[in-house]
């Protein structure tokens, strides 16, 4: 891919997986994971040492100067613990600001920054965050200086009107037959925080914002591949 | 302390703590850490997950702008894989070169860097790497821009006489001592690599090197306590 690019990752299935060699319980509500005190210690380790410097290496074989970071670094993204007067999410942070003035020095430099899914609160917490919502919060921030493209990448083609049709994609998927296909409840319900998040973006400026597997890099970025979320 | 600072920081112990947890059998030879595969994952998930993010988000939480980073990132230090005909020691890394421009760039708009001991080898292999070592070879590649101090921090005064006498501090240490000190058998062994750095960096441009406690940085800088190494 050319041009400047920032890395959102993940990493639950190795968390979860490193929890069970651990014996650390793992409880998931509303599909975020209950972070006590041990299981902040254990993403910590996850997402911002073994996956983030992993992909540095690998990008730097691949003769992409990168850097890896967290929201702690260089005060990038501040947050708050999660407040829920249903469940008590512990280390669960929600974003209120991030240093686009911090991603754009990085960017002058650097062909990449790779960003792990934790934030912190400014008196030395370290809190769990989700990474969809950072990759849509650093978009939004940057969308102000720069052409943005938001594109959520996983194992899926893109926005299927069938789960388990991959041929069943929907190329172009527009606010309101979004809305209609919500109403109709044949959205796959793991897939609507994403597009609550995607919408949000392209609303706060986001030049685009597509949806597909993570191999189609190019593919999503020139529109022949995965779902475009667009405004009408 | 004023001034811009390069914390690199280790963490052996918590990593040892964590081998245990995880059943992955550890090997000491010569004071380093045999590093195989699974204990790379597990030093990497400690340095540059745990102890990095959280010093960093302390380092916030006092106002001080900081980004952790380890040799991975931005090509900070490339390494190569310790060759040695008595022992294989895995995935240890000894240092070929540091990139002084990305140091002095992140220095333009950071108070602090916090380098965890990990390398690369620019194909993409993560690297185990002496953090005395890492110290050294950072201070002496900023000293053609810098007067550079470097401070070996620990749990004792200094240089003791006799290591079990907090009282028997050296406050100067010249090289001509030093060697004496080494005929005589009187260096606990545990310092001889660490002060065998030590001079190294006096020799190639450091300004000052002094080693001892870290909670007494200032004083340290200050030459009113631990051991300043002199040239002579």
């Amino acid at each position: 891919m050319k041009g400047k690019k920032i890395l959102v990752h993940g990493g639950g299935k190795l968390a979860t997986r490193l929890a069970d060699e651990l014996n650390i319980p793992q409880q998931m509500v509303e599909g975020r994971r209950i972070t006590d005190e041990e299981t902040l210690k254990l993403v910590t380790m996850v997402y911002a040492g073994l996956i983030n410097k992993n992909i540095v290496a690998q990008l730097q074989a691949n003769d992409c100067n990168a850097i890896g970071v967290t929201g702690a670094d260089g005060n990038a993204i501040k947050a708050h613990k999660r407040i829920n007067p249903q469940h008590d999410f512990g280390y669960v942070g929600d974003v209120d600001v991030v240093s686009d003035a911090f991603f754009l020095r990085l960017l002058n430099d650097m062909d990449a920054i790779v960003v792990a899914p934790l934030t912190h609160d400014g008196k030395g917490q370290l809190l769990n965050t989700n990474a969809d919502t950072i990759a849509q919060e650093i978009a939004q921030s940057l969308s102000d200086s720069f052409e943005t493209h938001l594109i959520y990448s996983f194992e899926k083609a893109g926005v299927l009107l069938n789960v388990d049709d991959e041929n069943s994609l929907i190329p172009k998927l527009s606010f309101e037959y979004y809305q209609q296909l919500k109403r109709e409840g044949s959205v796959f319900s793991g897939m609507i925080p994403k597009l609550d998040n995607a919408f949000t973006a392209l609303q706060k400026g986001v030049h685009r914002v597509v949806i597909g597997k993570g191999d189609e890099l190019n593919q999503l970025l020139a529109g022949t591949s995965g779902t475009s979320i667009m405004h009408e």
